[in-house]
């Protein structure tokens, strides 16, 4: 697929669009055409950059090609990059400019594992059994870093003062690897932070989304040949059914925003013996940290009972656990009006077809593409759905957050159908107009003193008296953790 | 159906068979002979008064009636009756005779709930839902008692020295009465105690049977609206369904010759609320005291798993439970040698043809009444099928014991085709020949303390160094209980 | 408590609030005050049907006394009473004048199991075990044919034209009566369907409540000795066991806005029994009858699964069903307006400590009776709680629903506390109040045909192509149903 | 440890009994002193054919070199040797000689997954988690082989008529590949078959053994975030757990006899997915296939119910399944006297050390290794403990079998000192006795047409009218499944 010529498109939109722009704010910013025109000139760099990352199909706390391709990119722009931080060998920070403010921008590039696939709208793996970018990281960190490199082009001409730092955060997939940033203070110095997801659709993302912990318990029993004396035996299998239906028990008595999911790992090895181990991971969610503690002690508490009807040891090991988002809705209300510049991604014929296609083969209506600016979003007490680990950074740092379409509208999230768009051209699209939407609100964040203190005071409003406590494990990060 | 022939045909049997038997013993017994025409003598009034227990239809721990019908038919006797032992009102001991030997004998006299049934061969119940004697007892206190006056008679000619013992030993159907008595010491001077059970065989009674335990376990919860907001709810419902799925995994890993059972008694008692109550009746066997012991345990520590489970609070309660048979084979040879001298019961073709119908109600081969003597079995060492608080009484008295045919053979036992056969002439003839065999081997015992002291050293043997230790709670017996 | 004044207290209130009324209205309208005025007169003889219902305490389907006792006061009042409609004897209709329009009111009298109370304000039960009136239906008839009784005034004295009709509707707490009456055809002419419900707070009822179905699930096995020989047994206890975990394995897959909860009645009669026999009442609720169908119908086939898990037969018998109120806005804001009229009920200071004293017994914030008139709230999409035939009755007539307040703010509905308050003066307020609220927007039906109209556009308008089919199985009525 | 002596002293202990079996049968058979000095002459050949296929660690139809190890050294003595037949490219048949009769005997070779150990007396992986030799199975092959040589030798000399036919039999562990070497007509021709097994203990092998059948279920729902929407999930882990449940429920209405038991290969993937995939294998044993039957039909219709449940579906696939061994008493008889004759193992003190320091790792009592050649015992009708696929070849030919002294009293089988014990002399030795003992029985079968003759018309009257059918799907060998 050519896209040679798409930058040069996407400049002429954001020209066509600026009078709408200036009907809303008086003044047009000219800082902000120049950071578009930036992420537009380092268009192809950044499409390589999410290629690679993308065929490098890396998962949780092992994307070691994808961290080092990211790290050297900024590196070669000039950023300051630490690699390895917070003990973790695939978390980075690339940081350029000096002194006050200082904007940070959140950076995932962790696949999925069996979700492998080519740049074709029909299930097609590129390596069968191997991982995806299913969540659509490739585009993600690559955006960020194009954000943060349109922001350092100001400070070099002078035109903003201050830093722009980029994260690069492993593993969000699986363990959180922001919790062990976090814990080593790498945030705690920022003044506000920028982030963004690809999506189906494009808005600011006000939801809280959901609060969740991930534990482990495994059952120590007494093996036993099961024909022969199974009254010797003492089953951990036995332990870990009837831990889960006591889970699916409780299931009546949790609130209707609270997820209990879980997955056995291990419950027996052989058909004819009592197993002596098992062990099965449990998620714990609810649309607030505090719905959760409750409903996750008993979930914990309940493997002691299982443990004495099948009488057999146990063990609970918390793997980690994050929080909701703390919505800024200020923050949120800034990067609106920059969405609303910039009007909706433009698409090809080609290109909806391929959505079309992909729509199809995922049983959606086919509709294509849909990229229109929505208008703000209420913030629902209770939102449902997904998780992330940026959660824990907005109850750290202030935190503005932005959906771009990378997928076609209804795409199922973590299916084969977003790496494959993640890959082509749609996927490049959303990662260069996110790029552009990001580094407009950093302008607007960079410029205005006053807007960086509203949004830091509805941030100290809303998070009240609650002193921040990751749910992290003491110890290392579980980077070669035997956790599965 | 007449009956008044009966008795006479049955001495008439005896002397016929008499040949016989002094083929084995030298010298033919006039002793046995005596008790065997004082039973023939009583067969009306003792038949009389099995029919009206059979009528009072009474169950455990409520056998007023029955209990004094037994009493007041001793006293009459001239036997020392003292009613109301062991804080049982049902529970009395009727005693003839002084000094030693002491030989005692037990009878039962309970029914069993909603078994009420005619003296016909099909079902149909006398008094719909109400209790039936469908384990025979109303025969079985009778006989027994009967067996005690034949040999009062022989006491009163100076025929024979010593003591003779009537227990009137209330539910054994439920609680278990015999544990009281024993815990009171009323068993505590005999030298040797007779027991005999109803049954679709004649013979020796050899087997262990299976110890046994009983205990409720009840939850508390915290009742809630089922609709409007069961994560305000704990259910004890929610426990006690755990509980039984862990004891039905527990399955696997209990040896062939255990048994658990239960019977979920309350589970809530509406549709549309959290049930904050449950309750449950668990039972425990294995073929000896020693094998039930740690399932019992495991089996109680499992209500504390499943209340962890469902988050509620919870109480176990012991009820009662029995020790297997401690079989004593030298008696039990000696009652032997009496079942072979007697012969079979003789049925008429009519008795026949009722029992024949039972067969065919109850889909069983339609052989009729089966009462030849079999050899005496060995004693198997797990033997399995029922259990009885006579077992706690032979470990603190060495017990000789006896099976009398009194339902057609194949009968389910508990069911209405035993109240049916005990309410006529198939169970009467049962009742006079049981009472026949424990006469005549109690006279074995009186004449003969060589019989005495081997059948004790075989007691003393086999208990070993065991204390016998009743498996009951503290506190009064459960007369009045709710346990239901 | 003195209750002659309170009349007079009241008629005095709607004077003095009648100029507020003007405000909205142009002209005060003569005949509600008239309405109320008659409901005032009658105090003392509503009051007392109140109190003898209340002391029936008779529940579904046997409320014999209290369907008399309405029946001979409407009787007595000259309506025309037809009695033991639609197959059940305690359904009557009670009707006065002739001709269009036809405005019906709907008056419930059953009692709940087990809840009998005292007229204080701890739980104290005058009848222990027996029935109260827990959810106030004592009130409820009474005060429906007192608004009745007030149209009919004014129809005598020809200032209003057309039919009001008294629908006595048994079991509302159980089977649901109304359902018979739907199938009957006693709806089918009525134009406007009026109705009120006791509770803690006085506002027009917009809610939709829950849709539900009722079904019963028997397990047919084969009984064995649990000990002799549990193979020969297929337990009808364990495919209950199993139905009732496959249903709470289902609630992970159920919407939150389902429901499903269920009533285990009978799984097994003894302990030492493989249980031949077992018996589940299940109840299945979601927001709407449509959401309710699918759930219902896997509920239903996970029956034949659980069946063929413990190798038994089963049987499923739909008892009923119920639909999701069809709110009407129209008719809402018409009884809004009465309602603000009104204004709220006064309270002595004698019944303020009895409230507070019930708030306290239940755990509640003492702050007293709450009568205060709330603005009419927005009819949520998915109102949870609970459920009510009514809502059958509004798929078939436009109806217009209050609720009025006859218990302290937070009072624990089904509970003894209602009971409480709904015998004494609290209750006799409440149901005096409900009397006025409903007679006189009964008036606004009579008088404005345009409202009639607006009423009926907007129940055809939300009832659409939907033909109504009630949830009822075939054959009469469960009067004397085994159903437990 | 030196080995070489052996052989000599293993012949002189042979010498030395002679007299005393020269009581029994009245004429010392030289024949049989010449297959005893047969295999002593190739000890050290068939010692190291048995360390090699220890050393390969071949599992279940994997056994390429051990296959082609016993082949080439069957080749190399002159067998003629058919390889990869009844489609299994590790099965083979080695046969010399020709004509009647046709004596036959089995030779396994598989090792079992996870066991790798050295030689050593404490748990010790020679290759950390490959397989092991657990089941003694290189001694197995090579010992009936070193048998199968020895009566090779008679043949040559012309001291002995007919055919000696060895067969080599993978996949004993699992899926049983004698099934299908049945199933090809390997066996049909042959007049009597023997078999040993490495033991703890030397005797004739009596006891029948356990029937058993292999499945696999498959449950196939759909998948669903199990935090957005999982209600549109239909889960294929429900599915399963509620089948296991079941299974528990089971297991109290099955005879002391049966056993199942299952392993749960895959219950989902991840934690945040409803899983659409779940697969189970499943074991039903019983002590004969009669009593399988029934139970194995209602364990696999179970899956129905468990997928009607979970509302998924749902596949059965039989994997296979072996029959009871039908003991061959006649033939057995013949074996004990030639185990009486060759006496016991003798060990040397370092064995001994070597056997008792197992014990202590395995806490067992260290009584060492005991080889006492016991009498032949009462063939039980129920006997319990393990299964082989000898069942069904014994249900074609006439079986007898032994068990050879190869690990120290009490070694816990299919563990890693059995591995230990199998690699050095102790199980050297073991080997070398089998194939002493084998041979010896094989001379009295080929020697006398009367013994024969009369182990043939016990295996008649054994089987009855019963045609024998091998549990095996149709199609090829699971050579290359994906089965687990």
């Amino acid at each position: 697929m050519k896209i040679k010529n798409l930058p040069i498109a996407f400049l002429s939109t954001f020209i066509i669009l600026s009078p709408a722009y200036s009907q809303k704010k008086t003044k047009p910013d000219p800082l902000k055409a120049e950071v578009v025109s930036s992420v537009d000139s380092r268009f192809e760099a950044l499409t390589d950059l999410s290629d690679k990352i993308w065929s490098f199909e890396e998962i949780a706390f092992q994307e070691t090609q994808s961290a080092a391709a990211l790290s050297d990119y900024a590196e070669s722009l000039g950023f300051r990059v630490t690699r390895g931080v917070a003990e973790i060998p695939t978390a980075f920070v690339a940081e350029y400019g000096s002194g006050s403010p200082i904007i940070g921008i959140l950076g995932e590039f962790d696949a999925l594992p069996g979700l492998s696939q080519n740049t074709v709208p029909t299930k097609s793996p590129l390596h069968e059994g191997a991982p995806g970018h299913g969540c659509g990281h490739n585009l993600f960190g690559v955006a960020s870093l194009g954000a943060a490199a349109a922001i350092k082009d100001l400070i070099d001409e002078g035109k903003i003062k201050g830093t722009v730092r980029f994260y690069g955060t492993p593993a969000e997939e699986k363990f959180f690897g922001k919790l062990w940033m976090i814990r080593a203070g790498l945030f705690d110095d920022v003044d506000v932070m920028m982030d963004w997801h690809p999506a189906a659709e494009t808005k600011t993302a006000v939801q809280k989304g959901l609060a969740l912990v991930d534990f482990q318990v495994e059952f120590y029993g007494q093996a036993a040949h099961a024909s022969a004396d199974p009254w010797n035996g003492r089953s951990a299998a036995d332990a870990l059914e009837l831990y889960t239906t006591g889970i699916n028990y409780y299931r009546e008595h949790i609130k209707p925003t609270v997820r209990i999911h879980y997955h056995i790992q291990d419950a027996g090895q052989v058909v004819n013996v009592v197993p002596d181990y098992s062990r099965i991971w449990v998620r714990v969610r609810d649309s607030s940290r505090e719905g959760l503690e409750p409903v996750w002690k008993q979930v914990e508490k309940m493997a002691s009972g299982a443990a004495i009807l099948a009488n057999v040891d146990y063990k609970v090991s918390l793997i980690s656990g994050i929080h909701e988002i703390l919505v800024n809705r200020t923050g949120s209300a800034a990067l609106q009006k920059n969405l609303e510049t910039l009007g909706p991604i433009t698409y090809t014929e080609e290109e909806q077809v391929f959505a079309k296609k992909i729509q199809e083969s995922t049983e959606k209506p086919q509709i294509g593409l849909v990229s229109e600016i929505k208008p703000m979003e209420e913030t629902e007490e209770h939102s449902m759905g997904g998780s992330t680990d940026v959660g824990d950074v907005s109850y750290v740092v202030p935190t503005i957050r932005l959906s771009a379409t990378t997928a076609p509208n209804g795409t199922p999230w973590h299916s084969w159908a977003v790496v494959a768009s993640g890959g082509m051209s749609i996927g490049h699209k959303g990662m260069a107009y996110a790029a552009k939407a990001l580094s407009m609100t950093m302008v607007d964040l960079f410029q205005s003193a006053e807007l960086r203190e509203a949004v830091k005071e509805e941030f100290k409003e809303k998070k009240g008296d609650y002193v921040y406590k990751g749910i992290v494990p003491d110890g290392p990060p579980p980077i070669n953790s035997n956790l599965q």
